[in-house]
């Protein structure tokens, strides 16, 4: 079969689109896997596949599957790449989305300026959901590391997040700190770990040790993280840009009780037709 | 500009293809620096262009650009690449091609099979071609490395290899030996190393170290060093296929004076648009 696919990304995070709603196409796992690989197939972190909804209260099925071919639940970058994908191939006209996903429902909305605003849903800081083994919930906690102890946040947003704030996060161990937050004791499922300079109410810089990687270049669920963390703190007002390595997201959230409001821009980089 | 190319690979060494006879675009060093990120862009080992030749005597002229922009003078793998892509895209209908490089004319003829055969030049046995600083020419040179002496070949087609014959090439310490053969100090400018097992007059089993890189998936050089050197001990006829972990090469060579010509697959992967 001919497929026909856009290759996008979201801050470097990159995906290749395959549209089963025009196209009589049907990717199996092991057809993901293949397609997956940067030097014998066409390469990406995930594939993203759109489909018709399965209820109609729905505008679009959306599925996300990793490189190994397993299926994920959500992806903050996918989201937006897929946004702009419907739109492009004219799948649809309508600017705010409800999605269906592996993950539950998802609202979407593309903004004039080409920047897709994703709904991240409500911030968790209860500390069995990390899962954080400490007594008691607080906006903040002293961690004690081998030569230093911290102040840290501890927020889920669809995957677990430890903020800590610093004054020069260019010049911050980030490796290694994070190597340590991540196998800390009191995180029995391990944890990620952002590493925030406050610029201003309205401006932060982070950057992000995911678990089981290191560094990367961007995360939508960590600068939400970073966000919630700030805002309780007082430092920061209802809006605030983060900047990370892989660009710029736009994060708003009014505190306790609502979700949080990403915005970031998507990329799209080439069209492809492929034989499978 | 809109740029359409397309995507191959042969053995795994992969390469983005543009056809700058029939389309009017012109591709510059920062578009392949650009192109080549496998997040950002199409992402490639090389870039090849195919331009018209600057002499009638040649059907054209292929260029080779590296990942950083600068140009490459030959590659074996983008060699067949390059033939079947001005067969699939109709430039020509002739079998054999005579092309002009950068690193000079090349002969490469398309076989019925589909695999394409490219003439590698004739093997250069002459110890300072590599360099290799040794008193006389032999076909096997006595190499003392920290733990043990290894018989060595020492050939030089359009790359410098050493080649070592073993019993068993899946339980050689490729890495270790071959970091140790790359910066003995007999190679003043550092050598590829190969590890060839013989399985009969007509097959082998060949792993390749990669001088600054390590081991490598395939090797069009090295299995055409390999050839020379087992040809020159007795062990193999004139056609010989040379297995290596990416895939497989079929290497004829009639001796010393002629050519090696190199027989290997190719393989399409996907047809791209992309807007520069």
């Amino acid at each position: 079969m001919l497929v026909h696919f856009t290759k996008m990304h979201g801050l470097g995070n990159d995906f290749m689109v395959v549209d089963q709603i025009s196209q009589k196409v049907r990717l199996r796992s092991e057809h993901v896997r293949r397609l997956s690989d940067r030097n014998l197939g066409v390469g990406f972190d995930q594939l993203l596949i759109v489909d018709p909804p399965s209820d109609p209260e729905f505008d679009f099925c959306y599925r996300i599957f990793n490189a190994d071919g397993t299926e994920e639940k959500n992806s903050g970058n996918g989201a937006r790449c897929f946004a702009v994908f419907v739109h492009e191939k004219k799948l649809t006209c309508k600017k705010t989305l409800k999605v269906e996903t592996a993950g539950g429902p998802l609202l979407v909305t593309l903004n004039d300026n080409g920047q897709v605003t994703v709904d991240m849903g409500k911030p968790n800081l209860d500390p069995p959901s990390l899962p954080f083994n400490v007594e008691t919930q607080a906006i903040s906690y002293p961690l004690k590391l081998a030569e230093q102890q911290l102040d840290i946040g501890a927020v889920s947003i669809g995957n677990p997040h430890v903020i800590t704030r610093v004054d020069d996060v260019i010049n911050t161990a980030v490796d290694r700190l994070g190597a340590e937050i991540e196998n800390h004791p009191c995180f029995p499922n391990r944890v990620n770990a952002g590493f925030l300079q406050v610029l201003s109410r309205t401006q932060g810089r982070l950057r992000v040790y995911e678990r089981g990687i290191g560094e990367i270049l961007a995360s939508g669920t960590g600068a939400s993280a970073a966000m919630v963390y700030g805002r309780l703190q007082g430092w920061f007002d209802s809006r605030v840009e983060i900047q990370l390595p892989g660009g710029r997201l736009q994060i708003e959230w009014s505190g306790e009780g609502h979700s949080v409001k990403l915005t970031g821009p998507v990329q799209r980089v080439f069209e492809g037709q492929i034989f499978l």
